[in-house]
């Protein structure tokens, strides 16, 4: 079986979905994945995740980098005071928040997601860390869907983000 | 601060909750807490962790002790064929789903949560990976609830359960 494989109508008809929990469970292949996207920058004081797939690699690194890992969920999840962002993803619409404390003002901070689709979903995270007072140092991704053009919205957007995407799906 | 803080009437009123994001935000913590986690065992193949909050701990103590991860997710957001089990919890009803083939037979599961709280998530998570075929070797969490009784809940189910809480609140 492949590490990553592909579910179709997944999850609705017409999506080709990549499940990438074949990787996940192979202790090797995750391994070799979290040491790769730890080691794409040293330059960040917090790994920022995405829930809830984003929170596997974003807590792994943050942790193998020994670096603070900071929460981005959905609406109403997190308890304290929270910046929020309402904006469009592949399968709808969707709210994401972050703590106003989650990290101190003059801090680099790490994005991680799993996948890159639309890029709804990063530019939303993007603007969430900006809100807190920190900066965006990188983006970095498992996979990029380059057919949804998600890298060229975040460019548009910031335009001197810095995105790595350890594999690119056409 | 503290590196757990109780937010009140959260979710809802009556409810203290535990806020570990500053705990999870700092990087000497988290990685002492992974350590300490990971540590607890060394009989398994793989860790199984419970969406969302459960994803941070589970996925890092995977990638430190070089296992694989599997996650127990929420109903429909596994895309391959799952078993399912419905449950109990502090705020509701919910049902975990896993993956079928998410382990291979005779493999020993480490499962990792956040919070023991009533152990109808644990429970739950338990008959998951025995539906696959795989054993339950340990459950670890960071906190324990104590006046919730999870763990008179699970051992009542399954009485030689190995349990691990890394702190307990009264």
């Amino acid at each position: 079986m492949g590490l990553i494989r592909e579910i179709p109508d997944f999850p609705k008809n017409g999506i080709l979905f990549q499940d990438i929990t074949p990787l996940l469970s192979n202790a090797q292949a995750f391994n070799v994945v979290i040491s790769h996207m730890a080691n794409s920058s040293s330059e960040f004081d917090y790994v920022a995740g995405m829930e809830a797939r984003g929170f596997i690699f974003a807590a792994s690194i943050a942790n193998q980098s020994n670096r603070g890992f900071i929460p981005i969920r959905k609406s109403g999840k997190l308890p304290a005071e929270t910046h929020s962002e309402t904006y469009n993803l592949e399968y709808g619409a969707d709210t994401l928040e972050i703590h106003k404390d989650a990290c101190a003002a003059p801090s680099q901070v790490l994005i991680v997601d799993d996948v890159l689709a639309t890029g709804g979903t990063a530019c939303a995270a993007i603007r969430l860390i900006e809100k807190t007072g920190a900066t965006v140092q990188k983006l970095v991704f498992l996979l990029e869907l380059e057919e949804l053009k998600g890298r060229g919205k975040i460019l548009q957007q910031f335009p001197h983000m810095d995105i790595e995407s350890l594999k690119k799906i056409q």
